[in-house]
C-alpha cells in the first residue's frame, strides 16, 4: 500500500515545528518547540528526531509507515549535497557547511530532504494552494527578507547550487542610498522586506512625515508595528506601506518578463497588511505590464495559512511523484 | 537513415537569411534577401519557400531529406500556436496576429518551427556555443533590444504566452528620466540597449561631457558610432559604453540571483565593443556578488558567430531530441 503521510519540519530561527501531513496537504498534528537554537547542530538534529517519535508515537504510527521527512529551512543550502552554506537565522551555533541532510538522516530510516524555506511553501501552494492547476508558478515571499520559489514545469528550480530564487537580492534601483544586509544597495530585499523597515521609516522621520506614532530608540520597527499604524490611519505607516508595495509591484512585473508565468502567488508576514498593500503591488504591476500582458496573469494570495512551512517542508517529498 | 541536415531561417528587420546547417552546428551554405520588408505577409511566405527551394536545388538536395525548417523572427511570438503578437521590426506591413507557422508551414512537407530570434540564438549557444557541455544556460542579447533566451535543464523555457525571457524589460532603475519604446522609465532596454545610445548621447551632450565627435541632427547614433569614438579614445563614447557595461553588470546579476546559473553567455552586436566594454560587465558582476557566489560562474561570450540567427533557428528542430 502506498504511504499516505507525510512528515514536515519547519525549521525556522525563531519557532521549530513538526507535523504530520497528508497527501493532500491537510494537517495531522504538529508539536513545536522554541528553544531549538539554544542547542548546537548535533543537539538540534537528536531534538528533530525526538519530536518527530512523540509525534508518530502520540499517533501509534511506525516510522517505516510515513513516506519521509521534510525539511524546510531558513538558510541557503546546497541542494543537491544537503548541506548548510549560510544562515543568519541560527546565531548561536555556526550552521555553516553543517552537512544537516546527512546528519539528520541517520536517524531515520526513511528518506530525508531538505530545502530552503522559500521553495518548500511555493512547492505547497503549487502542489495544495493557490498554484494548484498550473503547470508553472512563481511564489515569492515577502517577510523578514525576501525569496522567490520557482515551480518550472511542475519542478522546483534551484540552479546549480540550490539558490536559484534568490529575487530579494535582484537590483531594482541601483541609485538608492539604503543598503542590505548583503552589502548592496537598491536590491529588492532592502527596499520592501521586513528588515528594510526600520530604514525606511527613518528616513520618512528625517522627511518629517507626519506621524502620531513615537518612535524612540527601543521601538522595535517591524511589520506588525507598521500594521498598528495602518490600522490607525497613520500617515507614515500609510505611505512607507505603499512604497514597499510600489517595489513588489516592480518585483512582480520583472518575474512576468522574465517568465510569462500563469500566475504568481505572494506569500510571508507583510502579507498580513492587507487590501491595501495588496491592491497597491497589483496596481503597480498592471500600471507597468500595459500593453505587453498578452494572456491573463493570476496574482493570488498564499492559501496554505499558518502552517505554509510545515506543509510546505512536507510537500517536497512529493516532487516528482 | 536519420536526416542530416537543417534548413535555418533568420527573419530579422534588416536581413533575411536562409541556410543549410548540419547536425553539429556549422553551416554548409546561405542564401540571403534585403528585399523581404517590401512584401506583404503573404509575399514573404512565399520568398521564404522560394529561397529554402532555390538553396536546396543548388545543392540537389531533395525538401523530403532535411529534417524541418526552423525560423528566428524578431519579434514576439505565441509560441504553441505560431502566431506573431506584435514586431516593430516591419513597419511596411502588419504582422500583428499573423500566424506566421501556419502560412509557411503550408509551403513544406517537412516540420516548420517558429521562435525568437533570442530564443534561437540561445538555444544554438547551449547546443554547439559557449553554452555546450552545461545543461542550464542564460543567454543575454545585447544589441538594438535585449533579450534572454533561457535554456533550463535543457529545454527552452518560453512561459504561458512564449515571452519568457523578456528581460531588456525588466525595471533596474525606477528614479530614472529615460523612456524606453515600451513606455516605461528605467527598464534595462532604456539603459544598455542600441535604442538606448540616442538618449545616453545627449544627456552626456547635456552634462558637457568632452567628446571630439560632432553630433548633429543627421547623426546616427548606434553602436557602430560609438565604437569608431570608442576606437578614437572619445571620453564621451567610452563614458557611455561604461555606463552601458554597468547596467548589463547589474543585469547578470540579477540573472544570477534568480537562475543561480553554472553560465550565462553575452551575445548581440553590442558586444563588439570589445574588452573595455565586457571587462566592465565582469567587474560590475562580481562587485555585486561578492560572497554570494557559492560555485563558480562562467560569464562567456557567445561562439556561433556571424551566423548565429541562421544557425539558432535550425537548432530549434532539435529541441527535445
Amino acid at each position: 500500500m502506498k504511504k499516505q503521510l507525510l512528515c514536515g519540519v519547519d525549521l525556522g530561527g525563531t519557532k521549530l515545528s513538526i507535523g504530520l501531513v497528508r497527501l493532500d496537504g491537510t494537517l495531522v498534528d504538529k508539536v513545536v518547540a522554541y528553544d531549538h537554537t539554544k542547542k548546537n547542530e548535533t543537539g538540534l538534529c537528536i531534538q528533530i528526531r525526538d519530536m518527530v517519535h512523540e509525534l508518530l508515537d502520540s499517533h501509534r504510527i511506525e516510522e517505516s509507515s510515513i513516506r519521509g521527512v521534510g525539511i524546510g529551512f531558513a538558510g541557503h543550502l546546497r541542494f543537491e549535497e544537503g548541506v548548510v552554506i549560510t544562515t543568519s537565522n541560527f546565531p548561536s551555533f555556526k550552521m555553516k557547511n553543517f552537512p544537516i541532510r546527512r546528519m539528520i538522516q541517520q536517524h531515520f530510516s526513511v528518506p530525508v530532504i531538505v530545502d530552503n524555506d522559500a521553495n518548500a511553501q511555493g512547492y505547497a501552494e503549487f502542489l495544495f494552494g493557490a498554484g494548484a492547476g498550473y503547470d508553472t508558478m512563481i511564489f515569492l515571499t515577502v517577510s523578514t527578507g525576501i525569496g522567490a520559489g520557482l515551480v518550472l514545469n511542475r519542478r522546483v528550480f534551484r540552479g546549480l547550487t540550490g539558490t536559484a530564487g534568490e529575487f530579494g537580492h535582484t537590483i531594482v534601483n541601483p541609485q538608492s542610498d539604503i543598503q542590505c544586509g548583503c552589502g548592496n544597495y537598491g536590491c529588492l530585499m532592502s527596499h520592501a522586506s521586513g528588515l528594510a523597515l526600520p530604514q525606511l521609516v527613518r528616513k520618512k522621520l528625517e522627511q518629517r512625515v507626519k506621524t502620531d506614532l513615537v518612535f524612540d530608540e527601543s521601538t522595535q520597527i517591524n511589520g506588525e508595528l507598521l500594521k498598528q499604524g495602518l490600522d490607525a490611519g497613520d500617515s507614515l505607516c500609510r505611505s512607507v506601506v505603499l512604497e514597499c508595495a510600489d517595489f513588489i509591484g516592480i518585483g512582480l512585473y520583472n518575474l512576468f518578463q522574465i517568465f510569462n508565468p500563469p500566475v504568481i502567488v505572494l506569500g510571508g508576514g507583510l502579507m498580513n497588511w492587507g487590501p491595501l498593500y495588496f491592491d497597491r503591488i497589483k496596481e503597480k504591476f498592471y500600471t507597468l505590464v500595459r500593453d505587453m500582458l498578452y494572456d491573463p496573469i493570476e496574482i493570488a494570495l498564499a492559501k496554505t495559512g499558518p502552517d505554509a512551512g510545515l506543509i510546505g517542508a512536507a510537500s517536497l517529498l512529493l516532487e516528482g511523484q
